[in-house]
């Protein structure tokens, strides 16, 4: 038969499934988020047992696990829609034959939409992985949610006594948490055998705008599962709960812009 | 600072986030399925258009649109949970330098849950995006599901007048059913800059085992949905939207086991 | 045996199940919303088909349906957590043999958590039913939201150029939306037989306390369903989406605190 | 204006919103699950504490918390829609100046859907309150389920080790759960002061028509909630967490066709 057939076009990018048809790449993509609040809690923790989930090529700056609290609204590129994550990373440095830069390496993404979850993994190697992510609640200048898959609650956030930030202070985290340096580590396995078809650290550029802040006390609680409750998660909420909570920071909340730079990302090297 | 680090080895697969292990690559991998309801609409619509959506490789063998509802219960790898799906095929041929087969394509596949969705993409490059999709509900021998994207519902699917198939006729169509030849087509954007990292036609080999099977009359409702409603996937509901429906054959609806085998996927030459 | 029973006790409330404890009746409760925004649409229509869902006592001021979307945030007496509505209802004046009374009164009202469907059914007789209902989708100036069952959508509100409110205008929004008289109707049915256990006019009041405003122009588009898509709704969706759209008022957004005071709610007489 | 208005018909029955119509009372009426599965936990409790949570007139016959798992499918009324339930009752004895009966007084039911809750808690005094409830996972012989509310499980269900009951057990089994007496308690606050509109025991009668059964070890576990997590829910949570667990019987499993009477319901006395 002679019908006509789908062709990738050169300059177009595509996401699967392609043969509907890709968009011309654009190398300054920015993708706004108008609307977010941030809740960031860290510890101090055992470095050695951290150390085991970082890939070759990246070293420990400091041994602290970072849970990240995101809930999104105002979304363009989803049409004025909204989501929830949560983020865990660690402060990592990159050294690579061309590449030395400092940032944050993402251990895994939980959110509860999964539209962000595959342009996330697939284009710049970010572990986004499912959960229910309650929005926040907030009562009696308590501040608190959690992460749940399929019934089963693996973590709770909470935060209390939230003070405004302000003044010089206020100033310097805007500019500290202006331009992170997002480190990512995209796997595709090989078909038909052991191994990948693509292993490679990847550099995720964004920019957050604080327009106000807060700090408070918080309070961070991981619950083990068993693994016919998860069975393609489990191992890692296992892992991150078995690391010592040695010492809780005081957690920062913040209302932002962010700015994602997607056609930014490059590979390290 | 002198710590340990994770190690990809060479004979385990792994999913991302990939630092928190992988598992030993298991060739004779079978994922069990062992309750699963299916109902199967094909209409004959216009190959031209249809054509468009089939990359390059693959041909039409005839001009239909095949729609698939499974709903999934007792899924060993999820720990005994459950999902639903509707899969987009075009029965197609696969004409490479080595590779001459015949099987269905998959244009799309919905799903309402986002860890198969994972796997099937990165590993068998099917197609697979996130939608609600109901239950089947089942009222006077009618049985009807529909699928719906934050709330906006796009496809809705229905069979009347069910009839038990037996005998000769079940017999043959176990034989048919037994085993399809699935082809889907991974893609992985480069990054920074347009074009793929990884794009190839897949062959995903499945097994389905049908208990029992109906025939019935089977109506399919498709609605456009705006751009900002669902701005990843309106142009998909679109394309399949304004295919003509010529003519409905007779839908039918089977109860089966269906045994995934993901790990004798492979990439078609 | 002996044991001890559950006793009701004179100066308490209780909701079922009541035998787990209630409340000292507080005749000052206010329950605050504390951060909510508010979309109201309303149109002219046919004043006699519109009489035939108002009961005998109520009298019809304008022929008009009012619909009003409702994000609910920081709910004190949900622990701080959320939920949507989108209320219908008529300008309405009770004409009772003591009360003489202009308000609204309340058709139906979607919400989608359970919690407070019950307590304003049982306690203030606002006819409240199920539905999904989105978070207000915000996209280029344009701002949006559905009502869906199981899958299937029956009603999208749409507001686009919002324009501010100040000033004089915004100071008469204030004042107008500040108590409203909202009017339900508490129904109880009678068990073994036809006819009510409680039949009756209530007046709920709340207060409205408008934060900032906005005027925009509206749509609204009610899609019928099919019995067996939800055979407790599809009649009032049905009697809803036949009222003839005559005219549509401009659209007003607003956010506001909100607080309901249940305990001063009374039946009319 | 002379409009026409909504009037009550008393041959009718209603439920909120009342005023878009009511249907003709039928004495006969039935409602038909077509498909259910059914787990049955029991376990040994302390009966005082037990009889805290019984209201006067009913009598406790033995010291055991009884906790029902419910997956209902092919629901007639609910257009062949399906929803899930955990019930908890007590086996009890109504003592009435006219009634005298065995059955079982419902303390609780948690449902997933909203619908049933309206019809159980306002025609037959059952206090169904809304949960998440996972539909039933079954693995290796494996069969569980948990309850959560906004993402904070509170209920896990288990039951392992599985074996079919057939002959003449089984032909008990079906005798004697056939035409259980389930007990309620209706009640309906009154508006602007403490006290009760409504305050009446139920009998509400059904029938179970198993169709195969299973007897099995069951797991319960309870975990309390924190009053934020859920304010009008976490004390019921307690009072039954709280209560011993001083045996736990073997477990059931059965499938059946459940028929709920409705119209059959009385007010005892």
């Amino acid at each position: 038969m002679g019908w006509a057939m789908f062709k990738f076009e050169d300059h177009k990018t595509y996401q699967m499934p392609a043969h509907f048809g890709g968009w011309v790449y654009d190398p300054g993509l920015e993708l706004y988020y108008h609307d977010t609040v941030h809740l960031n809690f860290t510890y101090a923790t055992d470095g050695n047992r951290l150390a085991d989930y970082l890939p070759e090529g990246f070293e420990l700056i400091r041994p602290e696990l970072m849970i990240g609290y995101m809930q999104g609204r105002k979304i363009d590129w989803m049409g004025g829609s909204s989501y929830n994550l949560i983020q865990i990373c660690v402060p990592a440095r990159f050294q690579g034959h061309r590449d030395r830069l400092e940032g944050v390496f993402v251990l895994v993404v939980w959110e509860n939409k999964t539209t962000p979850i595959l342009w996330g993994r697939e284009i710049i190697g970010i572990p986004k992985i499912y959960a229910a992510i309650e929005d926040l609640h907030i009562f009696e200048n308590k501040y608190f949610t959690n992460a749940s898959y399929e019934g089963a609650n693996f973590l709770s956030l909470e935060m209390t006594e939230a003070q405004p930030v302000e003044g010089q202070e206020l100033a310097q985290m805007k500019t500290s948490a202006a331009d992170p340096n997002i480190f990512g580590w995209r796997y595709i396995p090989r078909i038909g055998g052991p191994g990948a078809e693509l292993s490679q650290p990847i550099l995720f550029p964004q920019r957050t705008e604080i327009k106000s802040a807060w700090r408070g006390r918080g309070a961070v609680q991981w619950t083990q599962l068993k693994p016919e409750q998860n069975p393609t998660q489990w191992h890692i909420v296992k892992a991150l709960a078995e690391l010592p909570m040695i010492e809780m920071a005081p957690v920062t909340m913040f209302k932002a812009v962010v700015i994602l730079k997607p056609a930014q990302a490059r590979v390290l090297e």
